[in-house]
C-alpha cells in the first residue's frame, strides 16, 4: 500500500514569530508538522500535515525504553532571489534509510519522505528567516511506538518532520572555538551504532560535552574507541585538518557518521586542486605536525555550522593553537562558498540545491 | 522542595485481567501508574499515582532525538504465604542513580522511588499472577521531555513506574537455550554507556540480535569491543561459566551492566563454597576448557530468566554443547535456590525479599 497523497488539515491559529535578533536554535517549532504512520503488514502510510501537537504514545514504548529511533538534519534557506532551497536534501534521506537499516528500522520511501520535507517546508515559508546566516532548520526522525518492553525492534513507527527557524551559528561572523580531545569517554566503536544518526549515540556523548564546557570547551574531539588513537568527529561535525598544505579527514570507519557537508568540503577541495584524503588520522600525527609548525588549519563541518575552525585543541595538557586562533584561509573560502551556494549568492556548479515550491 | 506524599488518582475502569496461561512479558500493563517530575530549579516534584494512560510529549521532546533516558526492570512475587514480595529493590533504585549519573540525568531518591514503587504494586497486587513462575514485572524509568533540539541535557524529566504481570519464562521448566558467539556487533565498550541501563545499549543490540534469531539462536554473546575477545554478556543477561569446578564470570570493566542476579549467585555461590572468580574470561579460554572437557556449565542470569543455562554455544564455526545440552547441577540449584527465596518456600538468609505492604 502506497499513499502519496498527503493530506493537510491546517492550523487554526497561527503562533507569533520570533524576531529575527532573537533565533536561537531548535526551541521554537513552526505552525504544523509532518506524520506517516508505518504498521507491519501495512507498510508506511497516511502521509499528513497537521497543527504542530504533542505526541501521544503509551509509556510502554520501545522508543522510551530501547531508543530504537533515528533522526536527520538539514535546512531550508531563502536565497538572495528569493527562493526557497535545500541543500542536498536526498543525501539526508539515503541517510536515514542507512541509519534504518542499522537500527532494524524498515526502509522508508525517500522519494515520498522528501515530498513531504517540501510539502511542509512550502507552506511554512513565512517562517523561514531571512536575515544572513538564518534559516529553517528541518528535523526529521523517526520513532518506535509499539508498547512492548521485549527488546525487540518494533512492529509500528512514527516518522515525523518538525521545522525550527534557527539564527546565524556565528553571530559576529565565522569563528574559531576550543576544542577538548576526549580521553576518557568514547562516542562510538566499530561495529557500534556510530554511522547511523540515532539517538543513542548524543545521549552517549552528553557527559563528556558537559565535563569540557565546565572548563571552557566548545565541543569534544572524539578518538577511535579502541585505541583512543585516531581521530574520528568532533561534537557533531566531521574534523579537517590541513597539514603542509594537504587536508585530511578520517576515513569511514564504520564509527563516524557520513556528513553531507563533509562530502561536500572533499568535493569541493578536490574542484579546488587542494590535494584532500580520507585517511586514519591519529593525534600524535596532527601534535607531530603541530610541533613541526605544518598544521596549518582545523576545522569542524556539519550542518549546524557549515564550517567551525578549530582555534585552540586541548590534548593531554597541551593547548595547540593553530593558525594562531584565526580562521584559516581554506576554512574560510569553504565557509563562504557553501554558505553562498547555500543562499545564492554564489553559483551551483554541482547542482547541490533544491527549489522548494 | 521535596514532597514525599504520593497523591494517588484511582481509575473509574478496570481493565480485564489476562487468564494465567495466556501471560506474555510486557504487553499488558495494570490500571495504574506512577508519575514524578522533574523541572530545573524545583527538582523532582508532584509523585501521584494515576490510571494508566498514555505520555503527551512535544515532539522535539529530547528523549525522541538524543535518548537520554535510564530505566531499570524487578519483579513483585506472591510467595507461598500469601505476601507480596520484591527481590532487592534498593539494588535497582542504586543502580538507577549510577545510570542517572552517567546519562547527565539528576539524581533521584531512592527512598521515594522504592515509597512510590511499593504503593503502586500494593494498589495493583490484585494483578500479580500467582501461578507457578509467574510474577509482576516493574519498569521504572526516566524520559527527558524538554523541547528542545540541542545536544544537551534536558532541564525537564519524568519519572515513571508501570507494571505487567508476566507469564513464567520458562514454561516447561528451566531449559537450556542455543546462544551465537558475536563477531561483528559491538553492545559497548569501555568509555561508552555499556555500564549505564540505557536505551541506546539496547537499541545497538537489536541487529545482531534479529540476524542470530532468524539462524535459530536465543541471543548472542557479546565479546569486548576493543579485542572481541573478552566475554562481556549475553543478551541482557550476565553469564557465568563453571571451568573445571570453578565459577567464572566477567569482571565489571565499565561496559558490563552490573546485574542484580549476577550479584545474587556470586553470593550463593560464595555462600556454598564454591569458588566464583570475577575476573577477564576471553572465549578462547572457553573454548580451550571445552576442547579439554573441562567446560561444565555455562548459564546467564538476570531478572527476566533467573538462570538461563546454556546448553549450545556457537563460535567460529563450532557448536560447543555443553553439559550434553542439558541443565547443570550449579544452574539448577542457583536457579531453584533464587526462585525459592522469591516465592517464599525457601528461607531467606542474606534478607534478600521486602514486603509490600
Ligand atoms: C555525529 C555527527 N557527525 C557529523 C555530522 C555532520 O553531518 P552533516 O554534515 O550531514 O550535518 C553530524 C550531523 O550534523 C553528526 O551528528
Ligand atoms: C544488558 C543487561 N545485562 C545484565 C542484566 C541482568 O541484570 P539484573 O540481574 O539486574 O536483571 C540486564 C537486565 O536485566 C541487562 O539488561
Amino acid at each position: 500500500m502506497e499513499e502519496k497523497t498527503i493530506k493537510v488539515h491546517l492550523s487554526n491559529t497561527k503562533k507569533a514569530k520570533p524576531a529575527a535578533d532573537q533565533l536561537e536554535f531548535g526551541r521554537v517549532f513552526t505552525d504544523h508538522m509532518f506524520i506517516l504512520d508505518y504498521t507491519e503488514g501495512s507498510g508506511w502510510h497516511s502521509p499528513r500535515i497537521v497543527p504542530y501537537q504533542s505526541l501521544t504514545l503509551d509509556p510502554a514504548s520501545i522508543v522510551f525504553h530501547y531508543g530504537q529511533t533515528v533522526f536527520e538534519g538539514l535546512k531550508a534557506y531563502v536565497t538572495k532571489q528569493g527562493e526557497v532551497r535545500l541543500f542536498r536534501p536526498e543525501k539526508n534521506m539515503e541517510r536515514l534509510n542507512r541509519s534504518n537499516n542499522r537500527m532494524c528500522i524498515p526502509q522508508i520511501d525517500e522519494s515520498l519522505a522528501l515530498k513531504a520535507i517540501k510539502e511542509l517546508v512550502n507552506l511554512e515559508k513565512d517562517w523561514i528567516p531571512t536575515a544572513p546566516g538564518t534559516s529553517l532548520y528541518i528535523r526529521p526522525f523517526i520513532i518506535s511506538n509499539e508498547a512492548y518492553l521485549g527488546v525487540a525492534p518494533s512492529k509500528t513507527y512514527q516518522f515525523i518532520v518538525i521545522l525550527s527557524p534557527v539564527g546565524a551559528y556565528y553571530k559576529e561572523g565565522i569563528n574559531p572555538v576550543k576544542i577538548s580531545v576526549e580521553n576518557d569517554f568514547v562516542r562510538a566503536v566499530k561495529g557500534g551504532t556510530g554511522e547511523a544518526k540515532t539517538a543513542g549515540n548524543y545521549a552517549s556523548s552528553l557527559k563528556a560535552q558537559e565535563l569540557v564546557s565546565n572548563e571552557g570547551y566548545a565541543q569534544v574531539l572524539w578518538l577511535d574507541g579502541l585505541e583512543k588513537k585516531y581521530i574520528e568527529e568532533v561534537g557533531s561535525m566531521n574534523v579537517f585538518f590541513k597539514i603542509n598544505g594537504e587536508v585530511i579527514t578520517p576515513e569511514l570507519n564504520g564509527s563516524i557518521l557520513e556528513g553531507v557537508t563533509r562530502n561536500s568540503v572533499i568535493q569541493l577541495l578536490t574542484h579546488w586542486n587542494v590535494p584532500v584524503y580520507e585517511r586514519k588520522i591519529s593525534m600524535d600525527e596532527v601534535y607531530e605536525a603541530y610541533k613541526a609548525g605544518l598544521l596549518e588549519e582545523a576545522f569542524g563541518a556539519g550542518t549546524a555550522a557549515v564550517i567551525s575552525p578549530i582555534g585552540v585543541l586541548a590534548w593531554q595538557g597541551e593547548q595547540m593553537k593553530i593558525n594562531q586562533g584565526e580562521t584559516g584561509e581554506i576554512s574560510k573560502k569553504l565557509y563562504d562558498t557553501l554558505t553562498g551556494i547555500q543562499y545564492g549568492t554564489e553559483s551551483d556548479p554541482f547542482g547541490w540545491t533544491e527549489k522548494v515550491e
